[in-house]
């Protein structure tokens, strides 16, 4: 309903010195990652070599219980995976980690993010004969890396080579028999921490999942790293390392969880700043900020400290609707977005209210919010987003609606603001989005506000990029068996 | 984990004079009320004088499904309920709306809070042969009721006779085959409101229930009025009304949504202003002031308007940690309150902190919460209540503690400060938690606190009141499946 | 699909003298006792006079798994029960065994058979204040065994009054916190047996649940005896006993299992001699004897035998068709009827078959069943029905349609034959249906064939019996959730 | 259990000329089919060449239900399979069909059957740099198909070089966006039969599965032929067709279901001729013949015949004992054979008994099961086998367990007798067996007796071709969640 960007994934290892329940750490890991995908999730264990692994559509309250995680038993080393598709096919194959059995050794692999190349690299690989059971990127990966390690001495120096062929974001997590690898593009666009608990590793894509084990933080991973976890240690290869990060910065505004430290910002003070930085923008004269719950609130208490303005609560998140809540019928629609969110009248009542968002994709949703703010009661509505406009397509692994879709593509401000209802609208510019984190040494990825990445993307559209490649004949697709009608995670 | 008090319960009815769908209705009421009662709903239809009706253990989303909303078809009335067993047990036989066939007419029952004289009624019952196969006040009401109607002219009049017989605190709801009739006991321990939609009539617990289905809230149920809807519309019979309200001043507290409005009072704003008793109170010298997530962050904001001192977001909870949640086990659990409560460090390093929570019940989990922040750097760590210490058993409807437990039993406000580890600790005083709701013409029930009820209770410990009056021999209990280990939702 | 007649139940018992799992042994004796009752089960246990219990809607291996069997714990003693309603409804208020708290003592209470006087029960204990949650007999005799116990010294006195009361069929098992007792209506229609293993007790419907768990077969509990289980032994009451038996006939032609063993006889070679008897009424020239099966195969091999025609197979079950199966829908059913049975062309292309099945309902099946042999190739089919003509309702705990159903209560034998299209239809006499058995010390209840019972019965069509009597007003059901569409078990 | 031999697969595939709902034939066929595989089963549908599926573990009636099959929707053609894992790794990623996504156009493939040169298949394709998700012949299948196909001019043809290259025993469904194709290994080890419903074509394992959907028999598919089914109607291939067939007389004696027609030949005669031969060859002077249900019955009733010993029914099989059943523990074992097969000791006691089973594996189960009928006061246990010793491993799919198991290996036919209990013992002889069906034209596979197989078997114990070819690392495996401790089929 709320018509949210989406990130597509959330990766974590561990390579365990010490005694500890890998798949327990991997299954806490995940629950403090689940934000960042909650169509299905797994675990693989490596133990004496062997790999063994769990995974299924569904949150990861849903896809393991005592007996599931029992079963996958203790191990030397654990990967963890949970997704969001990013073209909403709820299709098990596609689920990871992805395992595959070889000749030269099984692995287990976990990636987060997106290829830009995926089509040309898949329509090689099925031209020399390879064959595709899922439409994700992972599986492209596995050929490659596959391929670049029959001719390899080792899987990091495969991993390297496959780094010269791949194009895109990734953080990809890989489990031989005997290390734990990760690496992240040169680009450094999704976030990728290493901590340390005892004299064990962790690799997580947000801190929040090593602070949950009770892991300390020991640094990011560099942008176009690769870091060999085995026996002999911690291990860094630099070759690929870039010299620039071009984070994605809606992991700032929106994606990752506030408690997560990035490239040494914390994301909560990031977001309060971005709220700080809206007031200076597009002040108003009003007499209470709320935000929109859960990701708006940060951004409305920096706001309502620059401005003086009272910070309030004007409206209540029903905790308990979730995926399997049924949507009540069309003429009902209107009115039932009360269910999943009711107005405060007693904090809006006779109000000018500012209301902060983090992002207006389609623009319906801020629609019907600002009508129920205007039904309790508020006098004015003043809309702050703290991210620029959404205008053009993500090709780095988040859900991103059709350009056709983006109102922003298709309407001035203004427009907008009408659309919406509001008595003004002010987003925050492209220039002081990229200061919400007060790390300095950190670039940003600020493409899908301008439509400049950092590196060449496809042509056409980015609906294009959803689709898998087509040959001369149709696709082919297994949907599998989803016990809930609507996915929608409110 | 975080040993709250829990509500026992809410209710839910409507009296269709329009078209819509009573069930469709009760469901979205019934996620309203979730907060009142996860252990098990049901709803109840009455279609042309027939009941039907579905209810299990498990949330409103787990109970029902489209097919199983659907299967229970068009009414005329629905009533819903959703329980929190006041003991604990987890049996479907206790899950409510009861539904009674009988000669005389079919009917179903829907009760929020909890009798002081059940003891006494189901030894007589019993001994007059009646059989009884759960153990909640439900069933002795039900009997009750049926007795007086055989010798009644009407439902309304077997009620009236009913409430000379009962004793505590209720709000019931009692559908017969042609009307909806709602009772409050005369001390109104418990909310109820009448709502409107269309000409068609709602009652609910309280009006988040009846603003997610877009009703208009008309007033509430006076306390000792017995509410009959039927075809001639909504006739109100005043006989046991009293003069005084005695609400539980806990509703405001935390057992309540902060969208509801109780007697007039707006639950959010009560709230806010037990954060600013609190800071007039026990005023300190702070640098951040934060709240325990959900429920202490009205009044950490309250505290913040009146101290002065900058309002933080200090801990951030986990929203996907429910019900099959997997507990860590011993070893890993002081860690673990982590996965469910992360502290933010960026907020609290280096601060002295106020931390405002509603109550403290054994102590345990203030304990990790203080030590999850000082972990994060915290200088200093002030602890201050929203309410009173809380001392007293509960003979009302709420899911209490034996006063063994409670750590304010046995010790001073001093000694618990050391115990759980803060610098100081203020709870607010039993005077000012009267006030903290605007509306005077309401008088409060704070036994909780003082040991002083507004009427008489049972001799001896609460504990004995949960169990089911034993006679010579030992007790039955049915135990259901339950699918999850851990019933505890954060 | 097969429109035959079900029992409504079977009930088990066992007092643990040795250290025997008795939930295990009711959990294997409820698996032998399946056929018996396929939509509900339950069982309940006694430790140290604590009753607990798992009951629920579906087949033993549905409602019990090894944590619900485990969670149940050791006991002294247990009750089981599995049932199927003789009115369709999927009640969960229904299932058994049924559990009573009270201030005299808990007990459990698992009934198989049905009253005659339940309507004139159940109105006098609802004039005098009882409430029903349920449909079933069960909550009616307990209401008046709850009674007849507060003026007793003992629950076996009480249970003899009881006996004074009510009218039917019943085989009764009550665990009281000492002790656990048996009971059989004088009539003695349902069978009832005692086995012991080791020091234990145990009793059965069917001595094929004694053998299931090892047990010896003791004897059966006489009509209109209490059998009184404790620590002092077991002790028999005889003052209801009456000197004959009136063993439901369909016992032995259907319900019971094969392996059972019925007042000394067999119920296999039973099902044998029916099928000689046939030959011997009905003979027939024809090539092959064929049963439908599992029910028709005895008799088809007595047939055989007796007749000297060729027993053959020519109708095979797909032993996977069961309640989960999808019907096709209208236009595919008549096709669809092979997917459940399909003939065996080779044992029928060119031959004169005898058709052997044990009753013909509605005579629906039976059509089918003909012509997928007809359409085999079979030049000729001959039917024989096990049993006399079914023409009169059923009072004594089986699924019986309406007598405007039953194809027999319209049409002669002539026209039965035509409408089924068999060339020839013979049914088994009333007389020798009484000789099938080979005990003649045990005489039958044959009412559904003459409509003469061997005691009094409702007046008024069998339908009345099925519904609960009803008042003033409508009546009140609660609908639980059933898994599937489709309960037939094939 | 019952330590039967288990066939691997059973495939079905519609060809839709009429307006069938494709889904729904599948469903009904894989139920006719079920007895082939029990593990895992699918279905995929092609619309307008797009391919969609689904298949999981589990029974047709647990992976199906009325909302999946729905879901799947209307199509042109569909393939669907049922799967017993040879290796008994329940794992979801060897489930079938398998579908592939390609530039050149997607496929589905089902197969049934086994390869002898899986391992230098695979392991030739791993080190071109083919990944492997799971561990079936099928994905070998599938790489080498589309690696053909990359070079050919259709799928047929492709197929056709296919075949020039995998060894063993296969029966190909394989579905193109326009095709349906059927490829039978030029051995014909496995059955596969063509039938026809109104203009639409079906192919399937059994013939029951054509019969179930009402479909006409008519032919069975040439062993080597391909059979293509389009637009243009059905086209054979008989490039690779062989002159005689070498099916596996297992099918006859057990595997395939009593109502099929193989080869010309009906299952339920050929094991009753099985019968008639083991009365001739092992002639003894007994009082009853019985067969151990299921399987062994038909070969009972032909002995019977031939030895004028009459046919009894001796042992009674639980039907609702399936894959959750909870077994008992140790200490009760050896009872609890009871619970799944009980003796009926009127057939039983004082007679000299002829027990008839199709096969001994480790003899274990006829030693429990001798032990029953003597317990029930068999004088004596005379025991024929419906086929010879059972003593090499079946490398052509069926689930065989090692050599060193296998009574036969080890013992002579007196020893066997004497461990399992029985006063005497006989097989079937391999010349006998291969007379039980009616169809001069075929020939049969017998190595599981001899040792002798119609191909080149790979070297060593069969043990290793349930394993997945291994290299210089370990292998990797996924475990799904199984919900069934006990997966074993009575």
């Amino acid at each position: 309903m709320f018509n949210k960007l989406n990130e597509e994934c959330g990766v974590f290892g561990v390579y365990n010195n010490d005694d500890h329940d890998v798949a327990g750490l991997s299954y806490y890991a995940l629950y403090a990652l689940q934000h960042r995908g909650q169509e299905s999730c797994g675990i693989a264990i490596n133990r004496d070599g062997i790999i063994r692994g769990h995974k299924n559509l569904g949150l990861v309250n849903e896809v393991f219980d005592q007996k599931t995680l029992k079963s996958l038993g203790q191990g030397k080393m654990a990967i963890g995976h949970c997704r969001y598709a990013t073209c909403g096919q709820g299709m098990i194959s596609n689920a990871q980690p992805l395992m595959i059995n070889h000749l030269k050794g099984s692995m287990a692999i976990a990636h987060n993010g997106n290829l830009t190349n995926t089509g040309e690299l898949r329509r090689e690989l099925e031209l020399g004969g390879a064959i595709f059971q899922g439409t994700s990127d992972t599986e492209v990966i596995a050929y490659i890396l596959t391929k670049q390690r029959l001719s390899s001495n080792s899987i990091e120096e495969a991993i390297s080579k496959t780094m010269n062929i791949i194009k895109g974001a990734y953080c990809l997590l890989v489990m031989s028999p005997k290390k734990l690898i990760a690496a992240r593009d040169p680009y450094g666009i999704r976030p990728l921490s290493i901590g340390k608990l005892g004299d064990s590793y962790m690799i997580a894509s947000e801190t929040c999942a090593l602070e949950s084990n009770g892991a300390t933080f020991v640094r990011d991973v560099l942008p176009g790293e690769i870091v060999v976890i085995d026996e002999t240690g911690l291990k860094s290869i630099t070759t690929h390392v870039s010299n620039k990060c071009h984070l994605c910065v809606f992991e700032f505004v929106y994606f990752a969880r506030p408690d997560s430290v990035i490239e040494g910002s914390c994301v909560q003070t990031a977001r309060q700043r971005a709220g700080t930085y809206l007031a200076l923008e597009h002040p108003v004269q009003a007499d209470v900020v709320i935000g929109v719950p859960d990701s708006g609130l940060d951004a409305a208490l920096g706001f309502s400290k620059q401005s003086g303005i009272p910070y309030g609560v004007g409206l209540l998140k029903n905790k308990y609707v979730g995926r399997t809540f049924i949507q009540p019928d069309q003429i009902q629609r209107e009115k039932a977005v009360r269910i999943k969110l009711n107005p405060i009248a007693s904090a809006l009542k006779d109000k000018r209210v500012v209301l902060i968002d983090d992002s207006i994709v389609r623009g319906t949703t801020s629609k019907r919010i600002v009508q129920l703010i205007r039904d309790a009661g508020a006098k004015e509505v003043h809309m702050r987003i703290s991210a620029p406009p959404f205008k053009y397509p993500c090709y780095f692994g988040t859900d991103v609606d059709t350009q056709e879709n983006l109102i922003a593509w298709h309407m001035s401000i203004e427009e907008i603001a009408k659309e919406i209802g509001v008595d003004s609208l002010g987003y925050l510019s492209v220039q002081d989005v990229k200061k919400i984190a007060t790390n300095s040494a950190c670039d940003y990825c600020v493409g899908c506000f301008t439509g400049e990445y950092p590196m060449e993307v496809p042509k056409g559209s980015q609906k294009h990029i959803c689709e898998i490649p087509l040959g001369a004949e149709k696709t082919a697709e297994y949907e599998y068996d989803m016990e809930v009608e609507d996915n929608e995670e409110f």
